[in-house]
């Protein structure tokens, strides 16, 4: 089964925005063994999206769109979907309703620009978009199903979490050639591409219908490996093989499976732990405590701390010493040990963790050049852990990678059975 | 003149990276105004790979592609554009001595493999690659002009600045139609793609070749205007016009114009005005201050401040009063104040703010349903400048939007001659 994808807007051909919709929704449709063999994108223009409409119906099994659904007169997809289908536009009366509240509960009514968002096909099936206002919807053009979908990745994300995802491997289980499929994905922080296949070469060799695939997603990369079989239970034993040979080889290095990115893994480990956290962060400015407080519940973890972007909030807030800045540098290892220890005294925190790095362009010197970053992580019992990273990139990779580093020292800290990954 | 651009390789098709490649490449033949109508994605399958070009070089006047000139047996382009142009493969000279070179300097000699990447059709326009070891090259199919790229995105960066801009300059020019263009991007935060299009309503009506487009780049809304004119100065002085009358309508929502995003311009405002700001986060966690030290050179104006997700934090961090937070709540227009005049009278910072809210999916009540966030801006001289802001989204966005909005006050608070917009 053969899948096309069609991603509609003028911001996407002049380059204004990188299109991420086409990317994830290729991946997500590789994990329902669903092939994509073309990507498209073109303008809002109604030339260009009937040509590319027909293109994508002559030579796939299934299409899906996204972009064109919005309020403004640029949004041309549900015109020029119901137009080659036959059929009249209407409004869908569940997604007018939505509208309706959503305005209201801004004091505002329904123009009839918000209820061009409203608007599908006649007859089209609609899928529900629980993260926006206008819904999706499929018709068939030439007997092959069209999805429409918005342009707002979030709101694409629902919708294929709400049914479009059962709705796919519905299509492709009628499509007649399914074979069953194990797969699992590892997620794995602070290790390269290159270091994992190598380690894992060969690994598949001689298992049938066996693949590894490789994805950097920075800062992390993920792993997934997939075994295909006519036989599912066959498939789920030669899977369960691999997987305990590929975590002989990398298991240490995993520290979850899934969907789930550090962030949220980590705070389900800390709650289950009952283990609570403060940060004390100056390169960083404030963004492991962000990642800290991605999951909902957090407050059950994470108790706040300090940003010591200036030298004198370093001593203010957290008692580090003026002769250990002036003897070894904002960063330094006595700095950070201190930064941690600091605000875990200060907070009554079980674990502080501190950042202190020289994120650049400019600051860097020959012993501290760009990229060298700080860490310190301070608990109950053994002495204080400290980690010294370095990183030849630019500003912004140089502060994500001392986050995530922040947050793999805190998951490292916890008990064994706490920081296990999940299934 | 219309441009089509190919990129190539199953890593795009299975959605294991974004097509960065093509939006890089739109901008920039936009900004010669070539404009960009397809964009497509392909497998490295030689079927798929001749049917792509040949659609592209049947609607375009220019192609340009990207991937499959590495040393692989996947890495088909050489080959295929070669049969296309009924061209012999040749070996390019200067990429053979520089692959050779290269080799050298790691002690080792060409092999076979290595000189794949030295490949281009015979006859070929070869465009050098500074940044790696395959040459891209330059055939005419069918008299259309089609330029093949490597796909490492740095390679492609080099490859342009190195000769290729220059080459799609004189393609465009010696097309003969090329009208010039002003244009123009101005940002806004705080308003919806909505309301700025009824704002603007009818604004180019009357006024050739002028358009307007809206990009939704969430939490913010790009407003693009665009003047095409074959006479320069014709184009200029309809954009200027046009340009006085959009500010005269929605001027005051703008906070800049160009590619820099608020936390760039607010922070660059700060330095100019020579103003310290200080934080005081409770639901964003530490996003404001991540987002205000984005800046290279956020010491200038970024003390730092406190991160008090926990009640005690906020009476032991910033000096909240516990009657305060009892008889009105952390989530109040009470608490924001007191715990912005803290961190501004603890830190010795210029202006100090503060956000707490109900990020969700919890934690919501009647009076202060998910998505209230309250904040607060106090600074020297008047009164404490405070803002109610209601989302009823997910926790991600509330958060996100939640920063923004302290931002956005921390703008507002500025004398106009510092927070103005630049050109």
């Amino acid at each position: 089964m053969f899948a096309e994808l069609l991603t509609i807007g003028d911001e996407l051909t002049r380059g204004e925005i990188v299109d991420t919709n086409s990317a994830w929704l290729a991946a997500q449709l590789w994990d329902l063994d669903v092939a994509v063999r073309w990507k498209t994108s073109c303008r809002d223009d109604e030339d260009d999206m009937r040509a590319a409409l027909a293109a994508a119906t002559a030579r796939a099994d299934l299409v899906i769109t996204s972009g064109g659904l919005g309020p403004t007169e640029d949004d041309l997809t549900c015109e020029i979907v119901a137009s080659a289908a036959g059929a009249p536009i209407a409004i869908d009366e569940a997604a007018r309703q939505k509208l309706e509240l959503f305005l209201a509960s801004r004091g505002r009514t329904v123009s009839e620009v918000n209820l061009r968002q409203a608007r599908v096909p006649a007859g089209a099936r609609v899928h529900a978009n629980p993260a926006g206002l206008a819904p999706a919807f499929e018709v068939a053009l030439g007997g092959v199903p069209v999805v429409c979908l918005p342009g707002v990745p979030r709101e694409i994300y629902a919708i294929w979490e709400a049914g479009l995802r059962a709705r796919v491997d519905e299509l492709r289980r009628s499509s007649g050639a399914a074979p069953r499929i194990a797969r699992r994905v590892y997620r794995i922080f602070g290790r390269a591409e290159s270091q994992l296949s190598e380690a894992l070469r060969g690994l598949v060799d001689g298992y049938p219908g066996a693949s590894l695939h490789y994805q950097v997603k920075f800062p992390e990369v993920l792993v997934k490996l997939v075994v295909r079989d006519p036989d599912a239970a066959a498939a789920t034993a030669r899977h369960d093989e691999l997987d305990a040979q590929l975590r002989a080889r990398v298991g240490r290095w995993i520290y979850g499976t899934g969907d789930d990115p550090l962030p949220l893994v980590l705070g389900r480990a800390l709650l289950d732990a009952g283990v609570r956290v403060a940060v004390a962060e100056s390169c960083t400015g404030g963004m492991v405590g962000a990642l800290l407080t991605e999951l909902a519940g957090s407050s059950g973890y994470f108790v706040g701390g300090a940003i010591v972007y200036a030298n004198e909030e370093k001593v203010r807030q957290l008692g580090v010493s003026p002769a250990t800045l002036d003897a070894h540098g904002a960063v330094s290892e006595e700095t950070v040990v201190e930064m941690a220890k600091g605000v875990r005294a200060r907070t009554g925190a079980d674990l502080g963790v501190a950042v202190s790095g020289v994120a650049g362009p400019g600051g860097g010197s020959a012993d501290k050049p760009v990229g060298t970053v700080w860490l310190a992580v301070d608990g109950p019992g053994a002495a204080t852990r400290t980690f010294r990273m370095q990183w030849p990139g630019a500003r912004d990779q140089v502060r994500t990678l001392a986050a995530w580093w922040a947050l793999e020292l805190l998951r490292q800290a916890l008990p064994p059975s706490a920081s296990e990954e999940r299934p």
